[in-house]
This record gives C-alpha cells, structure tokens and sequence, in this order.
C-alpha cells in the first residue's frame, strides 16, 4: 500500500490550496473542502459534469465514457474519476460548479481574443488605489474629565487624525447603537465608512468633493477581515452577482439568476408596458429585488457570506433596468422623445428597495446615459477605459438592445440599436436561450457537405441560441444554402432543404439527435430576423462612424462585451456582416463589463468619478429619426452587405462556398 | 336704529383688519373672523377672561364686574361688554386667546427691559437674508427631440440658469413623482429646497459649502404663497412650537404644550434615568413626538396650516431633550464624564421620527455644546448674537439647569448650574408651576405691612409660582421677616408669622385668599431651596467671570431668556442676590430666545453655519469638579451674599425695611 503522503490541490481560479493525501479521490477532496461540483449522477462517472482541467501536474484518471480523446489531452478530467497521486494545479471552470438555478457559463469561443482577467481589468490604467468603500479598526482612547467630547466627535476625531478623514456623515442608526457599541468594545470598533452622494442632477467634472464620507456602520473589534461587497449586473434577462472580498481585492464567487421580471415581458419595452399596469410597477420592482435576494442567497451558500455581510452594492442596469429597480415611472422612456426621470440616482438604501443585505448596506445603481443607452454601458466603457485611450476603439454589447459607443480620450459617441430578440433565440421556429442543449458550434463539413454541431453541455439538441444562430447562418451562406439575399437555395436539392409549412426550410439538426425527436430547421422569417438584427448593429456602428467623420480602419480595439460576445465566433459574425471585416485581432471579448466595472466602483474614488461624468462626456446618438441611420439599415440587409468592397475576405468565401457544396449537393442526388 | 355702517377693528399684534358693523358685539366680530378668545363664560361678562386693549379709538364697553378703574383706564376692555361704534385699532394679549391645554402666557414684567419684537431680532446684525428653506416656482421648456434630457436634468437645469443653484441633491420619493408631476402641472411646477447636512462631527468654520440644497418637493403650479416651517423649543416642561410663513416673514401663531415626558419625571436626570428602563427611551421618545403632533395640531386649528403644508421643523432644546427626539441613548449624559452621543446631529426625516408633518420634511435639531449646554443655549447665543459683539455680554436662562453664556467676539464660555426646581415652583411647600391662580406679584405695604398680592389670571391663590416666589423672598427680606441667612424672623411677632409642623412658616396667603380655604405659606426649607438655587445661579456667573479675569462691571448687557426670566422683577432677584447688582438697564428680556433662534434660523444660510460652528467656538466649563465653583457657591449662600460690598444697593434696604417692619410689627402687638 502507497504511504499515505499529503499532497496539495491547488484549484484555479480561486487560488485555493487544499491538502489531500495520496489516492484521494479528487471529486471528495474537493467537495470536503467545501468545493461542490456539479455531480449529478452523485461521482458514478456518469454525468460528465465534474469537468476540470490540469494546469500542472497530473492525477490518475480515467476518460470519460464520452469524453474525446482530444478534450482528454487538452487536460479535462472528470473529478470523479481521478484520483490524487502527487501536487497538482487544477482549475474548475465555472460550469462545473454547482449552483442551483444558475445559467450555464460557456466556453470560450475559438477565435477573437479571450483577453485573461488580468488583462481586462488592466484595460483601464492611471487610477490611484483608493477604496470607496473602507473599513478601518479604531482605537480610541475613553472619555475623561479633561475630554468629554462627545462619543461621534471622538471617533471622527480618530479618523481624522489617523486617516485624514473629514467632513463625516453618520446615519442616524449608527448614531443609536454608538455609545452602547463603544463602552461594549472598550473602544475599539471597525467602522464601515462609503463615499457616497445623494441624487444629483450636476456633477461637476472637477468636483471630486461630491463624494464624502459615510458612516454606516460600527462594530466592536478588529473585523477588517471580514470585509464584502456586491457587485451586480441588472441585465434584461439576467441578473449577475458577483461577491468581492475587499480585504484581499479577490472576486469571491459569481452567480447568475434569471432576472424573473421576464414572465412579465422578454425585453424592456414589453416590461415597460407591463410597468404602466395599475401595481405593474411596484410588481417588476419587487420581481427584480426577489432575483438580487436569491443572488444574494446563492452567495451566502457558495462561498460562506451571510447576506448581512453585505455593506454596498454597485448596480449596473440598462435605463429601463435602472428605472424599474429604484421604483421610477418608466413611462416616458418609451415615448418620443424618450426622457429618462433622472440619469444619475445617487446612492440609496439597500432596505428601502427591499434587498436582503445589512439593513445599513446602500446600493449605488450605475449612472445612465440616455433612455436606450444605461448604467450597463457606462459600466463597460469605464471597463474598458476607452475614454482615457489615444486610439479609437468601439464598445458594443449586443443582445436584443444593442448598444454601441465609439470614442477616446477626446470624444465618446454612444447609441443604441433596436435589434430585435433574434440574437438572445427569440423570434426563431427553433430559438432558445443559451442552456444546456442549444446548438453552439456548428459546421458544415466541406468534404461531406453534411453539418455537425455540438450543444452546450453535450445534451442532445434543443434548439439554437443566438451565437449558435450566427453560425449556423454562416455555415449555410458559405455551403451556398442560404443566398446573400436571405432565401433559401431550394435550387441546392439536398435532404436539408425542404419545404415546410411557412416557405423553404434548412434542417439544422436531424430528429434522431434532438431531445424531442423532432427536427430542428430555419425558415426564411428566421433568416430574415436575424438579417434585421445584424443590418440594426452594422448599421449602428456604420452610423456613429459616419458621424465623427472616420471609417472602420480607424479603429484600433473593437470591445466586445457580454456573455452573448463571449461565445460569438469572429470569423462567422463577419460572414454575415454582423461585425466589420477587418484585422481579427482588433476583436476583444471582455466577458460581462458592466460586472467588471460594477466592480471597479469599489477600488478608487476616481473610478467612481469618472463613471459620473462619463454620462456627460458621452453624445448620445438617436436612431430613431436618423435617416443615416435607415439608409445604413437598407445597405446591410444583405449577407455580409450590399456593398461587398467593405467584405473582401468574405464574398469570394462565400461564392466559393457555394459553387462547391452546391454541386455536391447536386452530386448527392445523382 | 343707528345706520349699518361698517367700521374697520384692526387687531395687534397680528395686524389682521376685520369689519364690523354699528353696534356689533367686539367678541362676536372677533370669534366671526376665526380670531378665538378665552371666553369661558360664554361672554356673559362674568369670567373677565376676553380682555384686550383698546389702542386707538374707542368701544361702547361696560366695566368688568371686577375690573379696576385703573385697568379701565389703560384701556381694557372686555370684548364680551364692547359693541364697535367706529374704526378701532385692539390688542389681544396672549392671555385672552384660546389655547386649549396651553400653558397661559404671562404679562410684561414691571422693571428690566422689555425688548420689542423688533429690537430682539434686530440683536444678531450684519447676516445676508438668504432662506434656508426656499420655494420657486419654475416654468420648465417641454422636452423636444433636441432636448430630451430626463426630467431630473431639466429642472436642475433651470434651477442653475434661473437661480445659480448647483448640486443639487433629490429624494428618491421626489423622483418617483416626478415624471407625472411635471407633465400634469404642464412643466410648471414649484420646488421646496432645503439646505441641509447629514449627520457630521466636524464643520470647519469656513466650509459653507457643507450645507448643500436638497430638493424635497415638487408641487404643480405655483405654490409659493403657501409656504411654511415649525420653529420648536424642545423644553424639559414645555414644548413650544411657531408657524412662520416664509412667504411673508411672518409668525403666524406660538403654541405651547406641556412636554407629556413630564409624567416620567420631571427634570432631565429623571428623564434618563426613564429612558434606561427597558423600552423607555422609545416612550420618551413617542412622548415628545406626540407633544410635537399636538402643538401641530392646535397650529393647523389655530392659523389654518395644515400639517402636511409643514416642509421643515427646527427644534432648539437642551443636549437631554435633543437625545431624546432623536432616540439617541442619554445614558452618559449623567454619568461622569457627561458625553453626550452627538453634538451637531445633522437634519433628520420628521416622519422617521414619527412627527406629523410633510412626509418629506425635515428637523433640524440645534447643535448642542456638552451634556448640559445644548441647543436652546445655542440658539440663545445666536438670536441675541453676542458672538458678534465688541463688548461682553452674559446670556442667561434661569431653570432646574441654568444655563450661562459670557462672552463677545472674541470669546464664548458656556456653563450650566443645576440649581434645582425652585425657579420652577418645585420642592417649595407651596409652589406651583406658573399656571392660573399662581401668586405673582406680592408686596409687603411698607405703611401697613400687610401682603398684597396678585395672581395669574386673578384666580383665587393656588400656589406659588418660580418668579412669585423671588418676589415673595424679596419682599419678606425687606420686611425683615426672612433674615439674611435664610431663616424665618420669629421675633418679628406678627401674625404672618408662625410655627409649623416643620419649624416656623410665614404665611403668603391667608385662607380666605386662597383657592382651597387653605393658607399658603413658606418653611425655613422652602426658603432655603431658594438659597441654594439662586447661589448656584450666582456663583456660575462668578465662576465664570473669575475664568476670563472679568467683574460684573464688565458686563454690557444681560440677556434673560426664557418664559421665566420674562415675569422676572429684576429689582427683586437682585435683592435676593439672584442677580447681580449692577445698572437695570443692562438687563434685557429676550423672551423665549430658544423659540427665537429657531426661527432666526429659516432667515439665512450664514445663521445655520453660525449656529454649527458656535458650539466649538464656546468653551465649556464643568462645575462638577470645579472648586471655585464650590466656594463661589458657598459665598453666596445668603442673602444677596456674603460679601454685602457686592450688593451696595440692596444691603441697606434690606437693613432699613428691617427695622422699620419689625417695629411695625411690634407696634401692632402694642
């Protein structure tokens, strides 16, 4: 028997260390650490959903029942598979976690630059490290004759000696329990100061002094330690939260729920509809609020933060989003001329909207643009920091509103684009969102002519989510299946194409490999929906380039943000001509921005300022009367576009492509 | 029948003008026009209570059936026997109004300086008038395409072009009424701004700009003639509670109620130690809310203010008091070292402390300096403006805890002297509070020796009131029936003169004068719990003065503040060495200083920062521990002192109506 040496499991991205000995099984180990994975067939190798991947060293393992060779020599194992023989470095992707509930994190995408998390967060340089929200351990000397101040002047004197802190604000609950909390902790005490400022209409771009102080809670001891905020990200469709840890500046664990405002209505216009319902306001308000607490109940079981511990949370919203979360009339957002009530609400209680942090907590929801251009965006940009860049750089976040902002140090253009649901599944004979069975990768086989997929999680086909779309587009525009014009070359007479009950169809998956046993297909409304919502994007870009006088060559960066960005393969979003057909590596995927700059409120003061005034450095375009705009529109509802200079790369692909697989098509019925 | 004429009755001090015809009873005409008096007979004539002053022309009036030709003479008449026979210009004293369960105002004094309205407010000069509490009416452009900012932005927008006004900061509740609010009113609205501060231990006494404009209110149309706030005075006993309608500068009426805490004690120490026992501090903090709702309730009756039309609320009271209110604990404010939680506790929701006001008011609680010197002190100091002054002036307000300020421009000491409740009629055999039937006034005739007395509202006699009983010591000492060092004269033989149960008494009021058929009278402990209370006054101003190297000659001015000091006869505190000897006309009646300073405070943003920098501009000095203090105290433990070369106008006549009584008294044996 091997000597029962310790070893240690080092697991990524967490940097947690954990000792096991040798021959452990991993899948235990981790779980004993209180790592759970998702294991639903409970360690019996059958699931295939405890999925790690080696970083360094190596475990005894054996493959998957249905693992490729491929993904094992890419290093995946199957935790429960594998057993401990030595140190080794393993990193746990996020779909391998288990959280109940919870979207299902994809893979990265094959082309573009999946930029690491160091990276990202150095995309923005030339901010001083200064935390808006502290805690600071006081000792403070008692009262005695000679100095009878009283108990707050004692502390704020403390911190102003010791911290330079000035001009202090104190809630009036803090106020209440101070003297009972000082004398208990014989005076020592954690405060729990935020920079804060109430609703205001004007921030001046000089006037840092905007934001003061805030005391709004005190605790007995030393507990800097245990020191945690929120970040959020109030998306339509989804909600994401991420727990900081401020005492060490490490994520501690992300969750994602599906915002459960959307019984009510799929995008923000139904939602504002349903708003001006007697009660519908007061009822998204509290659906919304219902979805944070669950984020905040997830977090509080995965990683060992109790909801009280929550001290702040940062919010970044689209407009409607934003409006709905503080209870504001979204009414006239969607009537011309679209006007906002206000773009930058200042911070406000946590317990006033209903959230289950410490009833001291505050929430700061990220300041807006314009109605169709939200705090999501602002959140990207200052992510991204393309206000601060010399060059030029586009920010799109695409989805059902897409939003587009183009700028530099010198000049920020924003706009948004209606694109219609078709790039979040909707509005397809078989779209769904991007859960597990969705078609993501799809090629059409150039020897064979015959198409192969993969589905998110493996699962047999359910339908197509929105990045699957764009490739499966793609791959029948380049197999010569489906015409630049959108139609369905029925001229092509393989098995594939067929006429169904609406017009041609292109069979996407056979029935014997989906769930129902039934076929998944396109139409030529589906086609035409995803056309409109690529000729929406290209012709925002298109738009707001035209404005400012440049053309695409001018851009140096393309930021594309999202979890829809970070499953998009390049190569097939150009084919279309949902994205310009320049150097791929422009391309950079930042993963959910609005997250990362929700997140970035929390490291210095100066973040927080810039996020402010970048409502106020940014142009808002309207589309909606712009007859550019409608021109562009025009010109792009053709794959890749009707002007095929701007798409060299693409168009000899594509007639090449369709020569080929036609004549094969029309070989494999000879 | 004389012809129906109408003639115009103008009515001080209000200045409201109402018409009466030929003939019209003056108490009809009067309680027609909503002005109430007391009238509890139902204007039969018999109660005297619906007295006022004839000031110019004349009434067709019948004396009182107990009316002095005197007090004829001077003009008073009752309204009830008073038919208008032309153009008449009346004052209704407090006294006459009615004001269920209202502490009944009491007449000027007879010596000292009655300051007018006018010359009191005009005490604090050379501040810029610039509401604290503003409303403006704005005419807002409608939202166009080219202009279609959110509403928020629109009206800062305006509020900085048409007023300068910049950082602005917004309730979430305004902007949850806002869109609809705007669009109703046809963008003419009138927004409420108050400029406040959050809770802040420090304000550096140059930063103005801690004081920021909030928005609180937005009202369709324009409202701006409807615009009022609530100056209190948080007293231990009494609350007291002022309309101002800041369209006009007016009062619009005072309120005084009976602080209901008082059923759980009533001075301060015993308020606290209340508020120790579980669930006290919520009581006392609920009781003083109710008394707040009720002196609004009796506005809302009395001037037509309705509660909701309150925008804000400013209390003056003393640190005890201002705890409290707040639900501050008040433990340490009793416990050496005397710490209070807060001094400068910034604006507060009135409705999170349960005040029925305007749900989006503020109060604002007058910073405090220490434990025992608090916001009324301060509002004191800043109504009379001694701050500002080149010569040196002492500011007193005498109660169960005086307060004492001396100081200029230069300097500001504060003290406070527990001086027990005798000013306030309590611990004394016969004292009272100073309500109906309180003996006021009292002499001894100097040819008869025999006492004569008034009391208030001329009921029989029921007790003894604060400032009777000064006058009754007052006049016993000059008699020589109280001896120098507080005991009763039993040699003097005459029938006022007799043993008790508890040693000799005197007797103020025989039997037959009094409201039971029981003489009232006075013990050696009675007199002797003035001693003390008027040595402790003393003996802090000495202390005091001794602190800086000053005397009482280099005192200016004495400003009396307070309900009390305004039914003080100086000449008689003086001679019980209560105050010092120096020239009458330094002293000053400021009335309710407390009330004043509230007011003051709506008048201009500069008084706000004085008020918030006076408490660390005032040094304050403990008496606790303070040995001077104590033999000050003991010096001046008699009557007027110890050293009689400090009261060169009071020892000879006290020596003189000596003599001159005791023989009188011996002759009438004869």
């Amino acid at each position: 028997m091997a000597p029962k040496k310790k070893f240690t499991v080092t697991v990524l991205p967490d940097q947690v260390k954990i000792s096991a000995s040798y021959g452990a099984n991993l899948l235990d180990a981790l779980t004993g650490a209180g790592i759970a994975l998702d294991a639903s067939c409970g360690g019996a190798g059958v699931c295939g959903q405890c999925r790690v991947r080696l970083r360094e060293g190596e475990v005894d393992a054996q493959p998957g029942a249905r693992q490729s060779l491929d993904d094992y020599e890419a290093g995946w194992r199957q935790a429960c598979r594998s057993d401990v023989v030595g140190d080794v470095v393993i990193e746990i992707p996020e779909e391998s976690r288990i959280e109940a509930e919870v979207i299902v994190a994809r893979r990265p995408p094959p082309s573009g630059q999946y930029l690491s998390k160091q990276k990202i967060e150095s995309l923005n340089k030339g901010y001083t490290y200064d935390p808006t929200l502290k805690k600071i351990f006081l000792k403070l000397p008692p009262p005695t004759a000679d100095d009878n101040v009283p108990d707050m002047t004692r502390l704020a004197r403390q911190l102003r000696r010791d911290h330079g802190i000035k001009h202090l604000q104190v809630d009036l609950e803090v106020l209440r329990a101070l003297p009972d909390r000082l004398r208990q902790s014989r005076w020592e005490v954690t405060v729990t100061l935020i920079y804060a400022r109430a609703q205001d209409a004007f921030v001046e771009p000089r006037e840092r002094g905007a934001h003061r102080p805030m005391l709004i809670r005190v605790e007995s001891g030393d507990t800097t330690r245990r020191h945690f905020a929120l970040a959020l990200d109030i998306g339509t469709t989804t909600v994401s939260g991420q727990v900081l840890d401020l005492a060490t500046g490490n994520e501690l664990c992300t969750v994602n729920e599906w915002n459960s405002q959307a019984q009510y209505g799929a995008d923000v216009i139904s939602r504002i509809m349903y708003a001006l319902k007697p009660g519908g306001l007061a009822t998204l308000q509290a659906r919304v609020v219902e979805t944070i607490n669950k984020v905040i109940g997830h977090l509080a079981e995965n990683c060992g933060v109790d909801p009280h511990e929550i001290n702040h949370l940062t919010a970044a919203g689209n407009t409607t989003m934003t409006h709905l979360l503080l209870r504001l009339n979204p009414k006239w957002l969607r009537e011309s001329p679209y006007v906002p009530v206000i773009n930058r609400a200042g911070a406000v209680n946590a317990l006033e909207l209903g959230i289950n942090a410490g009833p001291w907590a505050r929430l700061y929801p990220f300041p807006c643009v314009a109605s169709y251009v939200g705090g999501d965006i602002i959140s990207g940009v200052l992510a991204t920091g393309i206000y601060k860049r010399e060059s030029t750089a586009l920010f799109i976040d695409i989805g059902t509103n897409a939003e587009i902002v183009i700028g530099n140090k010198d000049f920020l253009l924003s706009a948004s684009a209606s694109a219609g649901p078709a790039f979040e599944g909707g509005g397809i004979s078989c779209g769904m969102h991007a859960g597990s069975g969705a078609i993501e990768r799809f090629k059409i086989d150039p020897a064979t002519c015959e198409a192969r997929f993969d589905t998110i999680r493996y699962r047999p086909a359910r339908g197509v989510c929105g990045s699957g779309l764009i490739n499966v587009i793609a791959a029948f525009l380049e197999a010569g299946l489906i015409e630049p014009n959108g139609k369905i070359n029925t001229a092509a007479e393989t098995a594939i194409v067929r006429e169904g009950r609406n017009g041609p169809e292109i069979v996407i998956a056979p029935a014997a490999k989906t769930e129902l046993g039934i076929a998944l297909y396109l139409n030529e409304g589906d086609i035409n929906n995803l056309l409109r919502a690529k000729a929406a994007m290209y012709a925002g870009y298109s738009t707001l380039l035209e404005h400012v006088g440049m053309t695409f060559d001018d851009i140096e960066d393309v930021f594309i943000a999202g979890n829809f960005g970070n499953s998009l393969e390049i190569e097939n979003a150009i084919t279309i001509g949902l994205l310009p057909d320049i150097n791929r590596a422009k391309f950079k995927f930042v993963g959910n921005a609005s997250l990362l700059g929700a997140r970035m409120l929390y490291w210095s003061g100066e973040l927080l300022h810039d996020a402010e005034i970048l409502g106020r450095m940014m142009t808002n375009v309207e589309f909606w009367d712009n007859h550019r705009f409608m021109e562009q529109y025009m010109a792009a509802m053709f794959f890749p576009h009707t002007d095929l200079n701007r798409f060299p790369n693409v168009s000899g692909r594509i007639a090449a492509g369709r020569n080929k697989c036609r004549r094969q098509a029309a070989g494999g019925r000879r």
